[in-house]
């Protein structure tokens, strides 16, 4: 298996300039062959005019079709064996095993698409029947259903190279929705993203599909990106980033003449709270916990905790003691990139400057810039001073968090109907504790798509009642998931077909209900075919 | 019953300055009593700071609670009576048929989003339970539900003004989800929009709910629609109305600090594809029909087609001649007020002077400017003609359409290509030309939000299966529709709880499943309790 260096256009290698860029292994800051073509405004005007060529067939094709095409492209991926975890280890600087799980992920989000496609009922299919009789007006027959919006846009995540990246959650939803896909893969792993794609790429092929179906474009450079969204043929963007990213994607895309949605998931904090009667239980415990979800991948995770919330007293004391050594005793790790390690250690440095704030641990070995090293931080602070210093609401994306300790229950809730939206909120109590949380757990739902009780936001179960979306800026659109079976429903809108023949309308509509879907037919939900 | 003038704050008539503004009878240009006070930013503070606080107590409601307010405020909307349904008269020109059918609608609206709630579905409850045993990894126990999205401000549009206006269809899916309304009533109407507000006040009142719950402002400037959709606590926004309206609002709300969604229905031609076999077979009967779509309501519809293809011969000759008296022997109608009227008289002259379009028709009778009058239109064109005049896209609100004649169905397939975003589209074939309409179709399907097979786009059905939306710019969010029980959808957004225990859940996602909802539990669909 070699590397060509190339963009994927519709299954074809192409480089048009000459400008290139490299991977570097964070692990040692070791250039990594080949160069990568830098892709240029003619590239993204040819993947995008092949992914709408493309669109003509995919869209006719059936839901059975498309869970076929995503379940190859799993077995593309697997068949790729041990080199793709090998260079995206490289890139990346995760290790084989997290990969190793990482690839189960992105195959079963493939697979678990597919098995939404041939159960079918995502469509929502409805269906009023025509009432011919009525008076004073007939109704006429109404029929409608879920359609693809078009080719879509995926950025590349550079945390989850496999998962979030090129075949991952936004493009396997996208797909099994039916919309043909372009790729900007993230530069931090374009040998990953290049290998992958080729295995989108026979995928495409064995199931006979148009090669546009899928592109990828590689390119480091920020104007690419927003070409990509001002391109008129896009009709959908999918984002997983930082929230100065996602922001100029989602203007990009509001200053189009014709607005796109733009799903962008971006900036979360994740408070925890630490009710007292928990502190007061399972203090270490807590901590313990804490320690891994802070830490775990380098703290590199969109729901790493990054404020944690308490009453002050002895039971708060013997918590931040017990997180303080744990943190200590937390290695240093490599992060993804450069780039994510300077963002680390400028937030890092903003947030020691915080007047009122204090760093309360850090981890006992000094972190390696060579090896491109984050060093695992804590800080302590007051509530009083969280509500004085908008900063502490910033995103730090590392192995570090932030204490904060308050007066009482009232300062708690306090903090919680401040805070800005959250992917996920977490709260730790007793039954007792959760007796009198109420109004916390209710300021939490205002601002958080995830409440968690007694556990830790960290681990995002792929699956139908996961949520992983949030109020702005969490995400652009809270009204979406970016994982789990929900996340497909971003990339359709419903369309009504009225006095259609049978013949005529999609087999979801039809009469007979061959897939047994379930259906809205006048109103009530049923599997059964009409006129039964 | 009398009318105050004032705004509606929380249940409080509210006057803060001293500027006002009147409605106009448009039938005599008459100017009536009372004099409305223009809403100021303090009032928007007040109406929005009334409506987070009533979110707090109106998001816990029950379904059941939330079917009995709207009921109720149906009741006291027909409890209103003829004085009403004259003053509705009086401020838009509509005769009093067409406002008892209308009162009807609205009525219909709030009760259908009533019997959503008590079925209780929508909420799209998923239930994961645990697997405390699963390897590598346990799965927690997740459940997610769709909640309200918080206060949403609905734009009260003049051409409903009961239907779309203060408790039109965006005011009941929104009280339906559990979103407070402030409304910005049209200007138009105020006084219907007082009376009826009054009725939402006192169903507020006798169901118990704090009176924040719903608000009117009333205000003619466009600085203060600005500011209700800059105010921090609009969580969405309802609009119907025209597409430089529509789309300024959507540039308020994505410059926020916190963008907000807007649904905005604006502006759609609603293209009419006749084919050789349908005019060869009833070119009169189309040609009836077509008169009374666009020309009814004088031609004030959202859904009222502004552009007829057909390919030339003696057959599309026999319809055009047909419709060109069809045209003549339609009176000029009033308008709703002054304002549509000259946009209508301006969008009339510019289509007129647009180089290959002719006039083919005019009304019999001139259009009288004192009773805001329209005249009936009809232009005709070729498709060469509408390829090179990106004008012709542009809706004309009021009775008047243009025929655009095609050489052959290659050409009316790339004219169905070339149409911006509609919210519906028709074809008149008979089962000959349908069997060679299929990529004529798929075009029209990548453009509206409905398409209709031989009948007429105006005549919207409130109903489950109806979709009345469409891409961009007949709305600014194809995925949602204004108008049907699926627009509740757009009010809510999805919050997952893990590791809840029963009691801290909502009812709708607790084991046992009281209201018998269908829910998707492990992935399957079902009505069924969990653990039986």
């Amino acid at each position: 298996m070699s590397l060509h260096g190339k963009s994927f256009i519709a299954g074809v290698p192409v480089v048009s300039g000459t400008d290139t860029f490299y991977a570097f292994d964070p692990r040692t800051g070791e250039k990594l062959e080949p160069a990568f073509g830098e892709s240029r405004s003619e590239d993204v005007n040819a993947a995008l005019q092949s992914a709408e060529a493309a669109f003509e067939v995919f869209r006719k094709t059936s839901a059975t079709e498309r869970a076929t095409f995503l379940e190859r492209i799993a077995e593309e991926i697997l068949a790729l064996g041990d080199p793709l975890l090998q260079r995206a280890s490289a890139e990346s600087g995760l290790p084989q095993d997290r990969l190793i799980g990482e690839r189960g992920r992105t195959v079963g989000q493939l697979r678990l698409f597919a098995e939404v496609l041939r159960e079918g009922s995502w469509c929502d299919a409805r269906i009023d029947v025509a009432l011919p009789e009525r008076t004073p007006l007939p109704r006429p027959d109404l029929r409608r259903m879920l359609l693809p919006l078009g080719p879509v846009t995926v950025f590349g995540a550079s945390n989850f190279p496999l998962a979030f990246s090129v075949a991952g959650g936004d493009t396997a939803s996208a797909l099994a929705a039916g919309c043909p896909v372009v790729v900007k893969g993230h530069p931090a792993h374009p040998g990953t993203s290049e290998w992958v794609a080729g295995a989108v790429n026979r995928a495409a092929a064995a199931c006979g599909l148009p090669a546009g179906v899928f592109s990828l474009l590689q390119g480091s450079r920020p104007e690419f990106a927003i070409a990509l969204v001002k391109h008129p043929l896009t009709q959908a963007v999918g984002f997983t980033g930082s929230h100065r990213g996602g922001r100029a994607l989602l203007e990009a895309a509001n200053s189009r003449p014709q607005p796109i949605p733009v799903f962008a998931e971006m900036s979360s904090l994740n408070p925890i709270f630490l009710l007292p009667g928990a502190l007061r239980q399972k203090s270490q415990e807590i901590a313990a916990g804490l320690k891994v979800s802070v830490t775990a991948g380098v703290g590199q995770f969109c729901t790493k905790p990054g404020l944690v919330f308490g009453i002050g007293g002895p039971d708060w004391d013997a918590f931040t003691e017990a997180f303080q050594s744990a943190i200590r005793s937390v290695a240093p790790g490599t992060m993804l990139h450069r780039g994510i390690r300077e963002q680390y250690c400028q937030s890092a440095a903003r947030t020691s400057q915080t007047p009122g704030v204090a760093l309360l641990a850090q981890s006992d070995s000094e972190a390696e810039e060579t090896s491109t090293q984050a060093r695992p931080l804590a800080w302590k602070t007051s509530a009083q001073t969280f509500f004085g210093q908008p900063t502490l609401q910033e995103e730090i994306f590392g192995p570090a968090t932030v204490l904060i300790e308050a007066c009482d229950l009232g300062e708690l809730r306090l903090a919680a109907s401040k805070l800005s939206g959250q992917l996920t909120a977490t709260v730790h109590g007793t039954p007792e504790d959760l007796a009198d949380a109420g109004p916390l757990l209710e300021a939490l739902e205002r601002v958080a798509g995830r409440l968690i009780l007694n556990g830790f936001p960290t681990g995002v179960e792929v699956s139908p009642a996961m949520h992983h979306g949030g109020p702005y800026p969490a995400t652009t659109d809270s009204r979406f998931t970016a994982v789990g079976t929900a996340a497909i429903q971003r990339w359709a809108r419903p369309v009504c077909f009225q006095n259609f023949p049978e013949t005529a309308l999609p087999v979801e509509l039809r009469n007979g209900n061959p897939a047994g879907l379930m259906r809205t037919v006048n109103g009530k939900l049923t599997r059964d075919a009409l006129g039964q």
